[in-house]
């Protein structure tokens, strides 16, 4: 068996581990955030986890490179994969730390039917409103100006946010807050666009009147087929002809 | 006849009725909401109204159940039908009731046509605007910091939200009240899909031009069965030709 | 020549002169809320230009009843037409009148192609937002807790509606004010669903790459009939073989 | 080698070269409106770098006008580059010369694949949210109501327009910043257009379920030509025959 086999085999098995890996990251990012009288241990064992399933993804990317068979394509058509391990070593950032996750989970996505493009669509947007949610109110509860202090007024607003609703009773204040409510924003308008494209997609196949002028055109090829059929046997009986009996 | 038969026959028979039966059901979870001065006795006749509406969409259930051929596949495939049967049993709450009435109904719609499945996404839209008006007046006008209090602002928010409007003069403090907004926003992004889809499969069916390939094909197809039909016609004269004359 | 060309021959005749009526009535519309300072003769010419021109179009209805060859079949299909015409008789509204016109004009639109429709479309937007911003200016500007009271406000507020962005720097606060919201509000969705599906027609037209089965199927076709003419030219040949020479 | 080819040439030619300049014209134009600071030689030096661009962009017209082989056709189908070349010397007004520059840049895109208008549109998108933040700020910045005062809240706020979800948290209040904000929401709703339609012709065409009909028409068409193969060779066979033996 050849190397790219061995590859597809490896991501076949460190799908379903990674996954569930990827679970565990989010509950020790979350742990912190939620529960505010979480001692130190508690923290710092969350960032423990933390590393580790980076060093997981870590893993998986080395292994990946090791039973590919042509490195250098590799690397370079998976360069996003690179930079989402690499960038959490550069800056010493959880949220960096949250998108090269979501980063590298979303790469390993195999979408075959449109069910599995709206399920990985369903599951990334309840994942960026949790995720959204949580890293917002990370940041804006110390702003002094800030007014998502709670969990509950994190995720309404996330929601608002993803929506395009927008209502304003609740806005980040701080830069940080801005850029991932941007990022709810593009993701809402990523769901919206799915959410139409499924719906319109759904119509346009079952509802499709052109098939007519196809089953027309069957027909006619089918009619045209038995044309030539009585034509063969016509000649068949032709050459079959006794020779000219005299 | 067969028990596949008896069940269509049942959902055909028992369709007006429970539609019926949906709209009384509303007029009882609105009388309550709307007249604050209502008496006991009003309050109290609603109730019973509700309970005899949800009895009644339990009995269909059974009914279909008991007619149904394959009980355990029904069973299964019907499970949404099923928790909103015993949902309102478990918890006390009206709002229970009135979300199972209304994914009951919506279980029993068939729909045939792009017409139909439109017609059917604007009587939901209608409905879960009046629905969502009534459930949030309900649960904010005794919230303290609340901001919808009358009948008219509760619809007027209902369609800033579904619109994905949002100006936000009005926005629900509560937590019950945020899960019925959200409920509202996400019908709202449907409601947006649906109409986009539906000018876009009418657009694409009605100024499609990649007819002119087909339609060169099929004058190809009938081009091809004239020079066959002269084919045949000429070994045809062939035959008929007379033995060689000498 | 029968009675339905002699009803399209009108239609088409009065559809310029019609829609210039209608800019007509919008200026008689604009003026007495625009212009506060406007005297007592101003405001009655402009009530006189409006009934005139419902006149016109009441005129218009008439003609074209006469005209056509089934009337209750004409009545029935133009039911929208005739309450268009009959309700400001009802009621002694300017909103109505207003509307009236607008459903007149619309249902006299022939949309033939993508383009026409697309046009016709924004016209409808640019007269929603002009009346739109108008009709909410005339309805906010009295009210004690109002913030719009300028011009400029109930154009930017027509806008942010429109759109779905909905700041909430400026929001209706009376019933009618809202009624009108609402109406601009489903425009903004209509909108929004028109160019979406403008654009996925247009990408599904230019880019769809299925064409490439089809060509293979018209190249198929053409080396079928090839195939045929080759084979008559040989038996047209067998035919004219002078006869077996011995 | 005849006129259209020079000047597809010199269009080609001039693509990157006008790119640069377009970009070296984003920086004059947000060098003073950033830098509150910059002295009075530095705002002069980007004046002169703007205009220096629009001549650039005026001699493109002028090198293109001369090549064409047909002016007044050229003239008539490209009126808003005129437009844009012109409108700048009329009224003095940087912004005039910023949408004239966006214009000229637009019409020279070359649209070939889905892809290249997917990029283009992002483009387009990023450069909109950039100039509009800076337009908004260089207004809003000197209104006394204003509430855009920095360069964060003026890209937040574009953000937050452009994806419709508008928290109202900042907004322009004077003419010129609700016309530019205008801008963004349309620009907004192009955007959304573009994405959704994008997955929506990607949906189809990757998931499509029609082609089942046509696959088998290509088998049908194979099938009759086999067909026909089989009989040409009888008619052969009959050609070959030696003549009647006897």
């Amino acid at each position: 068996m050849h190397a790219r086999t061995a590859q597809e085999r490896w991501e076949e098995l460190s799908q379903r581990p990674l996954l569930a890996l990827a679970l565990v990251f989010a509950v020790a990012y979350a742990v912190p955030i939620v529960d505010t009288s979480a001692g130190h241990t508690v923290t710092a064992a969350c960032t423990v986890v933390e590393w580790g399933v980076w060093g997981a993804f870590a893993t998986d990317y080395l292994v990946r490179l090791a039973l590919t068979s042509d490195r250098r394509t590799f690397v370079r058509t998976h360069w996003l994969d690179l930079c989402a391990v690499v960038l959490p070593l550069v800056a010493e950032l959880r949220l960096l730390r949250l998108v090269s996750t979501l980063l590298l989970l979303g790469r390993r996505a195999r979408m075959a039917t449109q069910i599995q493009v709206t399920t990985y669509v369903a599951g990334v947007v309840v994942g960026l409103l949790m995720f959204g949610s949580l890293a917002v109110l990370s940041v804006e509860r110390d702003s002094p100006n800030g007014n998502i202090r709670t969990l509950g007024d994190a995720l309404w607003w996330s929601f608002t946010t993803m929506t395009t609703v927008g209502y304003g009773d609740h806005a980040p204040t701080t830069g940080m807050g801005r850029i991932i409510a941007v990022g709810l924003m593009l993701s809402g308008i990523a769901l919206l666009g799915v959410v139409t494209a499924n719906i319109a997609a759904w119509f346009i196949e079952r509802f499709e009147k052109d098939d007519v002028e196809e089953r027309a055109q069957t027909a006619a090829i089918l009619a045209l087929t038995e044309e030539v059929r009585a034509l063969r046997a016509e000649v068949a009986e032709l050459r079959e002809r006794p020779p000219v009996e005299r």
